[in-house]
């Protein structure tokens, strides 16, 4: 083929495709994610990243959103997944029978969102998602499963967070003590954007819905209020005794002695009312993690209670709650930040290079180690030996082991210690011990 | 919402989705080819689900197959992918200043093929694979590499086989030297399909490309050739001094002696000169494993060597070898025949039960059982004590701790071994040793 065949290789913007030498980081991150979930004996799920689209888009009455990657496939309307909930609430509906509730569930994988490329949106990402839905009933200790494991999450990641949590039923029962019922959601919409547009405008636009400056004041004030339970919880119980209120204080002082029994460090989580989550499915508990310094990041994992989580598929009542961690734009975002994990994990831990003819017994060497849990790779790339040591110095490999036809016979090798620059010559046994112990 | 607008959850056919009690068993058989990748130090790659058509599909010119999934967004043409190889070339090419060669990469993620639902297909499945990509030359050493780690691969997932080993050069040379070199790649077709039309069939159609049947006879009978390599190389070997032929001969003699270094069982493979790989792309070295006892699942894992992996997208010679592995048929196939691998990693080490109001208390063992490396859940279902220890031995938890009040004051528990079907009354320390050593 000449030249002129040849297309450009190039990937579609808003795609991540990171170099093995991140791709081992972003893994080692997913892995602890998982294994979190699991000390928790969540079990794993795996839907179809495709999904016929009118089960997908229940919601919308099946109406495809300009973001959405739906396509015609023959006779079929199909779609690509833009969450892992949709699919979770279709599996639940679907399998009810063969599940145990409340199925406490993870998934981690790729969604899909087709907006506009702009820099740290990605129309591919993983979400590492878990949730737990009941039949009928869950108790709130699973909304403080779901924080404590959202603490555990970020620990285990090195990651300093601040756990801002709330309860909708809050400002649900604030909006109804102060008459407002019939503009809750209008109300809500304004205060979530608070801390972007400013009490000035937000108080403009609460005027906009006839609300008058006492009240709004009443409301930017309580969407205001953010710290420790003990103190946010004695600010809000003199404020009012509607009932839904009230259930909300209840709740808020439930989740609260979960998070004690927990012993979740105290800096790690806060109440803020100000947490309301747009998505108008959650009904009870809302929280959104930040990291420590770094406001600018916005939420890195979200999540809340949802009553109902089936209801376009089903008639059961299944109540849920769960976290979600948008783990490619974290990444994107800790790696733009120099703030990525270092990698715990070796990748190699010891290079065979041969010397001359020895390659077969180089096999055999490094059959030995990896038997005996050793990462072992044979060098055959066909550079000089001094530019296999340059390479072997540049990808940072710990061990490396030179067999040339004297160490062949004698089967003592070189052994190098590349961080230390030492070199002592040494049965394979005497190797295995020092690679195991390092 | 009422009855009425609730749509029946259904999936898309062809889509597999497990339960998580086989969930479970496929991920731990990912975990495991995963593992065994990395201990070759191969290094991880994902790239997108999502490329554009004329990149994926340079090698049509970029013409759609019915069989893919490509649809337009926006202006842009787009197709999901239909397998890891051209992603990998599109990879290597935009990359091969960022990469060290030869580039050893993994790559464990969902190929789609919208091909007609049929048993045992599937539209979205799983492939693992692993390639070495070199720049200019890559030794042979990298082809037994790959022969290797498909053996410890189903070695580690507990299954026997037979890994049927060729070399494409062999059949090449040999029409070469009979005169039929402007013939082979249809003659290849012919015999690829040996075993399924059988020989009087391929000796027709054979003849339908005017071959006559002495020179007919000989192809089939070498590409009948199976055996062991000592056998089938001593009768290859008078059969042919064609160039061609003769460095197929020398490559599986080399080939040969590295899987002789490894200590591969000899029962594990075998040379099969009809072994031929449908690809037009592999030009060396091709292999298919079967599973013993089970010719009818085809093979489970295939792979070979293409002399240029990238030459659409680049000007560099890159050749490769690689293998791949279609999890989720394989999963598929074991578990219609109930061969799936048991679980060897238990999803629950404990369960406590609180009895009363005892849930603060069971939070705090939670958590000192799961800091303890114990994989620890609460029961806070709605079930009757009696109908959660039914759940318990349903679910085939291994152990069960019941705290009732009287447990909270004495910090002594009713620790149940749900196997043995025992009692004990312990403290957490002695519980925890137990679970330790179990």
């Amino acid at each position: 083929m000449n030249n002129s065949n040849i297309i450009k290789p190039r990937k579609l913007p808003g795609f991540m495709e990171l170099l093995p030498s991140k791709q081992v980081i972003f893994d080692e991150m997913m892995e602890k994610i998982k294994k979190v979930y699991k000390m928790f004996a969540f079990s794993p799920l795996d839907t179809p990243v495709l999904e016929l689209s009118e089960i997908l888009l229940a919601k919308s009455g099946g109406d495809i959103d300009k973001e959405l990657y739906a396509f015609n496939k023959g006779d079929t309307n199909v779609c690509m997944r833009y969450d892992l909930t949709v699919p979770l609430a279709r599996f639940v509906a679907m399998n009810s029978e063969f599940i145990d509730f409340p199925f406490k569930r993870y998934q981690i994988g790729k969604v899909y969102r087709g907006e506009k490329a702009q820099k740290g949106r990605f129309r591919e990402f993983y979400q590492c998602d878990a949730d737990i839905i009941g039949i009928d009933t869950l108790p709130l200790i699973a909304d403080a499963e779901c924080l404590n494991i959202a603490d555990k999450i970020f620990d285990t990641l090195g990651l300093k967070i601040v756990n801002h949590i709330s309860n909708r039923n809050i400002l649900f029962g604030y909006c109804e003590d102060l008459g407002l019922a019939d503009k809750t959601i209008d109300i809500l919409i304004i205060l979530d954007k608070l801390g972007k547009i400013g009490k000035d405008n937000a108080l403009e636009e609460l005027g906009n819905l006839n609300i008058d400056s006492e009240k709004a004041n009443k409301l930017i004030q309580i969407a205001s209020l953010c710290g420790s339970f003990d103190d946010i919880l004695k600010i809000l119980e003199p404020l009012s005794t509607n009932e839904t209120f009230v259930k909300g204080i209840n709740d808020l002082k439930e989740i609260f002695s979960y998070l004690t029994a927990y012993k979740l460090p105290k800096e790690n989580y806060c109440l803020d009312i100000g947490i309301i989550r747009g998505h108008n499915y959650y009904t009870g508990t809302v929280f959104e993690v930040n990291l420590v310094g770094h406001p600018e990041f916005g939420a890195v994992c979200a999540g809340g209670r949802y009553d109902n989580l089936a209801t376009y598929y089903t008639d059961k009542k299944m109540p849920g709650v769960g976290l979600s961690i948008g783990l490619t734009r974290l990444f994107d975002l800790l790696d733009k930040n120099e703030m990525l994990p270092p990698l715990e994990k070796r990748c190699v831990d010891l290079q065979i290079i041969p010397l001359g003819n020895t390659i077969l017994h180089c096999v055999e060497l490094q059959s030995y180690f990896q038997n005996n849990g050793i990462i072992c790779e044979i060098n055959y790339d066909n550079r000089s030996f001094k530019g296999k040591m340059k390479e072997a110095n540049k990808r940072n490999l710990p061990f490396v082991i030179v067999v040339g036809e004297n160490e062949v016979s004698s089967l003592k090798y070189s052994f190098k210690d590349m961080f230390k620059g030492t070199q002592e010559t040494l049965s394979k046994e005497e190797c295995l011990q020092i690679l195991k112990n390092n």
